[in-house]
């Protein structure tokens, strides 16, 4: 595995890619891998001749009072995750590469942008769209991979791609658990042993809901109910938001019917660390 | 030449010619096509082994107190006119083609699109770098040529390309002139014969100033008011600007120096009609 720091080496080793006409597949990641990360590396891998992961901790998504200071790292560890999952580029390059002297560029989306996350962090998805199409476009990759665990991310990056015709086919894997349920996130780490405890009942809860919704409840707002109290009765009360809406632009009809693609989403504060978790599921 | 005018045919002809190697330059246009729109189609065909050109009057870069509704047409001339110069596409999607329903991206660039055309028309290039950087990523265009007669036009799809990293070469080719030296435009043909012979002031103005700098005027208020009192001696009144600036960051300092590159920008109403002209030099 080759690691790359500069936009002028990689784009050197995109040309080379191309001119043997290998088809290219991007994972871009904050780094600290988890398996979750692997998953979709090793799910880039079946896709492209030759994956690209990209670790950038991209200040423009990260709004002054968040934690892009602490965001979590580890290179080391991570450079040999990449490589043994099947990475053929670690790209990592610093934040003056992405942005030199005088740029001013921002891609808006809005739409489902400015839903959830959007309303909590406004200023997170257009830094997000940003980034991600400049290393789209950098890699010159034919496909990409994200995880569904960041499911409005997944939404805001098609969008992105077929509303300016990058052409990149984005690929979603399913969300990776730790053995009891908790969903993987580099934040994890964070949480001390209680509160590590207390994080589960958010899959729980999460769970339970989707077993409801399963069962037969298709009006949103006893499916929302039901959800916040699985949660509260789970110890977690700092609920920025717990809620059922269509998959595909996260509105809420008064009840989901057959042939509806619901999606759960669920993030809540525990010990001060924010966790998101979802689920997707067809009414049948 | 073949005339596409949906985003799927357009990209099976692009996906046909990437699988045989051919290099694809990208002539977006407005459309009613003169002598300046097919010198960009010829040298488009220089540069790359297929040329797409495009004609899309785009909605987003006009404001609604524009000429968008009475912009010139005459589609079977440009067919003609394309094929005569080289073109072995011409793209010519409607507007639902281009923003389907429920579009809502748009790019913002900050920096030079503030200034000059941005500040009288603030909407206008968030518009252009929306739609350029679509066609240029539909037509995965391995470059794309700009007329310098919207000067500061090119410093924008530049600084697009720059910023998003968007793999294409942008190539800026000179402006054309009528005999008599008036610059090409599309909405030329809006002038009544009268105001045909006062808009030739434009140009005889922009060449006078620019012997004045060549001969040694680098002081940049005296070009300036040179310039003005050239135009205003023409009988060209409504002057939107006149000016002498940096040529890559359109600024204007005291003194221009040796080494600069100055652009003369000049924008005008005659008989209605907004015309715009400019000249590049490099000081000595």
């Amino acid at each position: 595995m080759e690691v790359i720091k500069t936009v002028l080496e990689l784009k050197s080793w995109v040309s080379e890619m191309k001119s043997c006409n290998k088809r290219i597949s991007c994972v871009p990641t904050m780094g600290y891998l988890h398996e979750g990360h692997l998953s979709l590396i090793k799910r880039a891998k079946e896709i492209g001749d030759v994956v690209v992961t990209t670790i950038f901790v991209n200040p423009t998504q990260f709004a002054p009072t968040e934690d892009l200071d602490k965001y979590p790292k580890n290179i080391l560890r991570d450079t040999k995750l990449a490589e043994e999952s099947g990475a053929d580029v670690l790209f990592l390059p610093e934040a003056g590469e992405m942005y030199p002297d005088g740029f001013s560029t921002s891609i808006e989306l809005g739409g489902v942008t400015k839903l959830f996350e959007g309303e909590i962090r406004p200023t997170h998805f257009s830094g997000v769209a940003t980034v991600v199409a400049k290393l789209l476009l950098l890699t010159e990759a034919d496909s990409a991979v994200f995880g569904q665990k960041d499911y409005q991310q997944t939404l805001v990056v098609k969008k992105l791609v077929r509303e300016l015709n990058i052409p990149c086919r984005i690929v979603v894997a399913p969300i990776v658990r730790e053995k009891d349920g908790l969903a993987m996130s580099s934040r994890n780490v964070y949480l001390e042993k209680d509160d590590r405890n207390l994080a589960l009942g958010i899959s729980k809860s999460l769970f339970r809901t989707k077993s409801l919704v399963e069962s037969g409840e298709f009006h949103a707002k006893s499916i929302e109910q039901y959800f916040r109290t699985q949660l509260l009765d789970a110890g977690i009360t700092e609920i920025d938001y717990a809620t059922a809406v269509d998959a595909e632009n996260l509105t809420t009809p008064e009840y989901f019917k057959k042939g509806d693609t619901v999606v759960l989403l669920v993030v809540a504060r525990v010990g001060g660390v924010r966790l998101l978790d979802n689920a997707i599921l067809d009414i049948p």
